[in-house]
């Protein structure tokens, strides 16, 4: 069996979906969660000055998305075929792009553009995708794609804590059919497990 | 044989990977260049209010990176296990990271911000990136991954120029690396023959 070493930071976020896929295959892993005080120091030591990093067999690899898809083959969560693949890579990318809205607003750090970002950011945006997600849910019996589990649903369930973070509120709130996403997700008995013993982190 | 049609604006940027991509595939399709006036009444009949969308068949597919990776499979361009294909995921990953900082700059509609933004992805992010891709050309043969083509290689030159344009001079005049991989790309027949016969755009 191989070995797996996780690095990130003490939160959900982008390493999230790699826990939740490690968990989903019953395997082991160091869950090692980098004091914010280190990064500087170990960023240069990257591949690309980013995390999440992961060790497989000693082997480092990078990008929280590319991870996941592997993990999800490794899993027999990535579709039966191209096309399928391909329905289940649409999802996750199009997750990118709210996520990267909801980023770019948290991490904006003049306050008067921040708050600018506010209003199309809760009123425009957020609620176009998850109104889009939750069509998708609905057309796909509860799953984003192919009318089955894929590491697409495990990643947008799992990152959705940190658009719940940014946004200030449940996005499951409104939406019936994303909250079924969640339930068929959070139900699954490797997943129900790690939520019950993972670290409680802010987001 | 499949029948396909591209819509996207009239440039390069996202929509030119699919287009390198059915080119190299020996694949017609047609490359449907929407007028600018007309994506306002066009954007709400998207399935997430973006382009490109690729029609196979009469399907609609979207989002530039999952169409690519589709195409590099049909193309056998997406490596010869999950392990290779991954290298290629972790590089095209890697090089949106350089491009949303790029067109984050590019798109920034305060001149104020805009200028603050210049000088650190000019000197910081832009070198940062392009000398880790060069490495990355060097270690593998003058390709991204695995030591030989992939659809990662298309996906990264065919968005150059996109990246050529927002910085203003040509990425590729310091990196001897990313020069050989772009002749890689452009001396392949099929490619050399779409970028003889494309239109001519900005960028």
């Amino acid at each position: 069996m191989s070995s797996y070493k996780l690095t990130y930071f003490n939160v959900t976020a982008l390493g999230e979906p790699i826990r939740f896929l490690l968990s989903y295959l019953g395997q082991e892993f160091e869950d090692y969660r980098l004091p914010q005080d280190q990064w500087p120091s170990t960023k240069p030591k990257t591949p690309f000055g980013k995390l999440p990093i992961l060790e497989i067999d000693g082997k480092e690899v990078h990008q929280s998305t590319a991870i996941s898809r592997y993990l999800g083959k490794e899993a027999e969560l990535a579709g039966s075929d191209n096309w399928e693949a391909l329905q289940i890579d649409m999802a996750v990318d199009a997750f990118h792009d709210l996520r990267l809205a909801a980023v770019g607003y948290f991490f904006e750090t003049d306050p008067a553009t921040k708050e600018k970002k506010r209003e199309p950011l809760l009123n425009v945006t957020v609620p176009f995708y998850l109104s889009k997600f939750d069509q998708l849910a609905q057309e796909n019996n509860g799953y984003l794609a192919n009318g089955k589990l894929s590491w697409g649903d495990i990643y947008f369930i799992a990152c959705s804590s940190l658009i719940n973070h940014i946004i200030e509120y449940d996005m499951f709130e409104q939406y019936e059919n994303l909250r079924r996403l969640r339930d068929n997700v959070y139900s699954i008995p490797q997943i129900k497990n790690w939520l019950e013993t993972r670290p409680k982190t802010p987001f």
